[in-house]
């Protein structure tokens, strides 16, 4: 009965799921789905398989909840949930399912008939497929309508009477189903302030959250909390535990060094990150929970070195990308489509799974295809009414077309010629060649030895953006390299980069120049920075400057600002990638390197995954020892 | 607190409950969705309207089952169901909501800002568009996820001690759900066998439904029945009554002459399309009860004659024809998708109601892309791999393209030049121009005076169908129209029409030849043939020349056939139209003209929807009264 799963047609269930958690987002009562359009999953498919049967056997069908559908054997037809026999013989079978409510799939239990590779899914559109399926679903009582969590109970390591009332912490930030057992009787049903700091919970008015247990099992909704506070209540009141609820991805990384500071920035990125990498990747636990373009783009780099799960990336980039015929921007985010396209990349660059790709591929071509259509006469793209040209939080002069997007246009055509079929190769390269021209002539300025932002205001405005990406993506030589670091990265007068989100392409790009020194401060000043403030999880943003009670505050919110945040786990990646120094050589990771730097650490004691690979590096007494092992799954 | 309705994006309530419905067959436990391509709703809408309050005033917003969503006035945030109070000044409001499972609709309650006409839907990607509405959904308790029915009580009318059970009759058929009261204690939960006919109800193995009542109301679901069928059941076991429920769509027509046998076909009739016409136009209530694009287009006929409900049409031809961009065909079928290009036509005639056309034309334009795009050389269409290329259940040669599909087409681009704006029209009109010619020259044959099936096969095979379009469509000019009538029409060498589908474009056709009597003969014969064997609903299909224990198979199936179906209900478009000679002679009928064909009738006392216009018309002693009242809605 081993290896069944449930079935369904490619995207669908990944479909369905985006959009859960993008509507998932609450704020203090309010519910907020978020603003893009949002996209379905198929309602009606079938699924086919023929089998030539030795021996008689038996199976039965399952549809998803909500379903309806039948299966068909030969001209006969049985209801979902009924054992159907099967004679010896080439047998032909169908599976019927239309569903309104949720992803259509379903499960076949059997010995020999069982939903396993090999089944074909029908939308009575285009030719079948085969059907996809995912290793967290594999029990026919636990359909995928639900995601279904692996639990791991916290015990409170504080309670505290305060404010007239009790305030339990736990040991780190969770996403957990608070359960509460009343200890004596006649109490009412209380309500619960959740917090990610203790000062969040504490105000009833501002915090982010509070609810209610159920009263049948105890149980507060599944939110992201450290400290919960109850208001008029008193120790002995309540027993408190909370439920942490979360899909099981094995880490497969560790980092010990000499420096126990790194090995601490190491682990709780670790931990940020895990807390943040679900069903999807999401930007923080507490706040949008919502599926970003440009987030997900950065935990790909993080993930490689971490989980090298490629399945979360999948589900991600499905997700991101949603149905053709594709009207709207990734996250409406003119940029976040181009990240997109590179993220494609990057997936690839670590797994060498090129039938991924190629199951992209139709919808990176239409992605592509809408971009180049709302380019202007310099071939430079520029925003639509409803597009928003991002970047990043920063006083860009938006006048025209913007220099950073363009860089961003010029590296998703070097992607789409990497992966066209060779007849299109041309036609992506050329159109790359012709638009670096254009962007060397409009927007360098030989004068600032810089790009800038906008060449239509005649302002000539410089911010580093455009330059870190010139970097990134090999736009600039290596000449013009060591001149924008010159005249931009270590130019003060150039508007130092404000989010966390930008900044860590601009460690990367540091990192690529050899800057390692400076990155290495930099990663101890900010991220050692939030760990002496208590940090358990890292922020998505901190200001070294400002003391913790003034840290809460975001996006003119008293709590507004997340404190378990995917992007604040960059150190993970900066440490392996250049400090550690192991870098894959060939798509896969098939062959790699591992140079650690040693002018940084006297032991390392590492594992690190290498796309199928699990390696133990070690260096100890200025010796290099790396351990190769399969890994685990 | 009046005219306020449940809103929602154009549309998005029809693709939701039209998936309802065409996933709503079940036979024999075994539930069967439709088998086409089956089309989503828009899950993520915000609705947006703006102001200028003169007085302070307060409003709530409800969102429909399963939604997630808030309000936003000005800067300020609400969650659903909370009083929002609003200041005097302008204001401007928008309601987002998010919802997978069914069509997102918000109702706003207040006494200024209600959902009224006047919001704005928008999705995200176009531009925002007025929001949608049906007269049904007025109570914010009573939401758009499910239809609410209005309900009436049946009794049983007959109960009969057989087959060691009871055995229940109703007068009529109903879509029912069926009540048992136990009368004693201690009986198990009972089956019940259901049955258009007696002899269906008593087959507990053939039957098409059975049920248990639900033991919390005592209610089975609602279904198809006439008689129920308890086994192992006493008089004085239980109480039974039907609940029958239905759309509540007022009958406009009645049709009283001195000829009582027309006058009871008239009533059945009537009574059968009611029974099958509820959210949409359905095929029939037992079996289908699917939302077929070729018996909505004969519905059309109808509807225009029995209630003029233009909603019931205008949800059906949203239904039908799903959304863009459109790769399937409409139920799969070639022929089925210029049938709806022909429904357009219909309804406009109808109602005269240019803004619902204009509402469609898009979809118009694609749907004929997609048709014009499958043509062969010769400018002839033809089916695609996964196409049907259906006309009728009929021994047509089908090698090559097929005659009777070339008319439709031909239709639909008179259609398509009728509606286009002003720079397409010469297009189409080409089209139809260059098509009439290559008709000619490759399917009319002069030596059989008749259009061929074929031109490919050499076999040059003739069925009626081509020339009942050629007539219909006045493709055929007046001459050659006569020589159809003799050379196909009346000659027994072609085989006759075998289904009530295509004999009701037959009636149609003959009728307009002229061909009263004829006609008159035919309905008496066919379906006073059903009335003689106690028919209470017209059936699917019925041969005159079978007893009634014979007449209840169909498709290999013992019960297969109908014996309530809307197709079944011509008579009453033939009867108002030729014989009491009602026609429209302007879109909408605001002009008509009335005359009825005495030939036929002593007396008449009739009453027909003409549009918005209400008509009676009385003829008695040779004298016609026709007056005119404004429709009671």
């Amino acid at each position: 009965m081993n290896n069944s799963y449930w079935i369904w047609y490619p995207g669908d269930f990944e479909h369905y799921h985006a959009m859960k958690q993008n509507f998932s987002r609450v704020e203090r009562g309010c519910p907020w789905p978020a603003f893009w359009k949002s996209e379905g999953f198929r309602n009606r498919v079938a699924f086919r398989r023929e089998y030539a049967l030795k021996e008689e056997t038996r199976f039965t069908v399952f549809g998803v909840t909500g379903s309806q559908g039948y299966v068909q054997v030969g001209e006969s037809k049985y209801p979902f949930g009924a054992e159907i026999v099967c004679s010896p013989g080439p047998v032909r079978i169908s599976v019927h399912i239309g569903c309104i409510g949720c992803v259509p799939s379903v499960f076949v239990q059997g010995d020999i008939i069982r939903s396993d590779d090999g089944w074909l899914a029908d939308d009575y559109d285009a030719d079948p497929v085969p059907a996809a399926h995912s290793r967290y679903f594999t029990d026919p009582d636990r359909d995928p309508a639900e995601w279904a969590y692996t639990e791991k109970v916290y015990e409170p390591v504080s309670a505290e009477q305060v404010c007239g009332g009790m305030l339990y912490g736990f040991e780190t930030e969770l996403t957990a189903a608070l359960e509460l057992s009343p200890l004596r009787e006649g109490l009412p049903i209380p309500v619960v302030y959740l917090g990610e700091s203790r000062a969040e919970a504490l105000d009833t008015e501002n915090c982010y959250y509070h609810c209610s247990p159920d009263p049948a099992d105890g149980r507060c909704p599944r939110q992201a909390l450290r400290f919960a506070f109850l208001p008029d209540c008193a120790p002995g009141d309540y027993a408190i535990r909370a439920m942490h609820q979360y899909i099981d991805i094995p880490v497969r990384a560790e980092f010990q060094s000499d420096d126990e500071e790194l090995n601490r920035i190491f682990a709780v990125a670790a931990h940020t990150f895990m807390l943040c990498s679900g069903a999807f990747f999401l930007d923080g636990i507490k706040r949008d929970k919502w599926i970003w373009g440009g987030d997900a783009y950065q935990s790909l780099f993080v993930n490689h070195y971490l989980t090298a799960d490629r399945e979360i990336e999948k589900r991600t980039l499905i997700a991101l990308r949603g149905n053709d015929p594709v009207t709207t921007h990734v996250n409406t985010i003119l940029d976040y489509s181009l990240l997109w396209l590179l993220s494609v990349d990057s997936y690839y660059e670590s797994y060498g799974d090129r039938a991924f790709v190629d199951f992209l591929w139709p919808k990176m071509e239409s992605l592509m295809e809408l971009c180049m259509g709302q380019r202007e006469e310099h071939g430079f793209i520029v925003g639509r009414k409803r597009d928003w040209v991002y970047i990043d939080w920063a006083e860009f002069d938006r006048d025209g077309p913007l220099c950073a997007e363009q860089m961003l246009l010029c590296e998703a055509y070097r992607v789409m010629a990497k992966f066209a079929p060779v007849e299109k190769c041309g036609l992506y390269e050329a159109e790359r060649a012709a638009l670096l021209e254009q962007l060397e002539c409009c927007f360098w300025d030989a004068e600032k030895q810089a790009y800038i932002d906008s060449f239509t205001s005649g302002r000539r405005h410089v911010t580093r953006h455009a330059s870190i990406f010139a970097i990134l993506f090999d736009i600039a030589d290596e000449e013009r390299k060591k001149t924008l670091a010159r005249s931009v990265l270590f130019n003060d007068a150039v508007p130092a980069i404000t989010t966390p989100y930008f900044r860590f392409y601009e460690l990367e790009v540091l990192c690529r120049l050899g800057f390692l020194e400076e990155v290495l401060r930099e990663i101890k000043r900010y991220w050692g920075g939030m760990l002496k403030l208590g940090a358990v999880t890292f922020w998505e943003e901190y200001d070294p400057d400002k003391p913790l009670e003034e840290q809460y505050e975001m996006y003119g919110d008293p709590f507004g600002k997340s404190l378990c945040h995917a992007w604040a786990a960059g150190p993970i990646y900066l440490l392996a990638r250049y400090f550690v120094g192991l870098k894959p050589c060939s798509p896969g990771g098939t062959e790699y390197t591992v140079s650690p730097r040693t002018e940084f650490f006297r032991t390392l004691q590492c594992r690190f995954p290498m796309g199928e690979k699990q390696l133990r590096i070690h260096l100890e007494h200025g010796i290099l020892n790396v351990t190769e092992e399969q890994a685990a799954e």
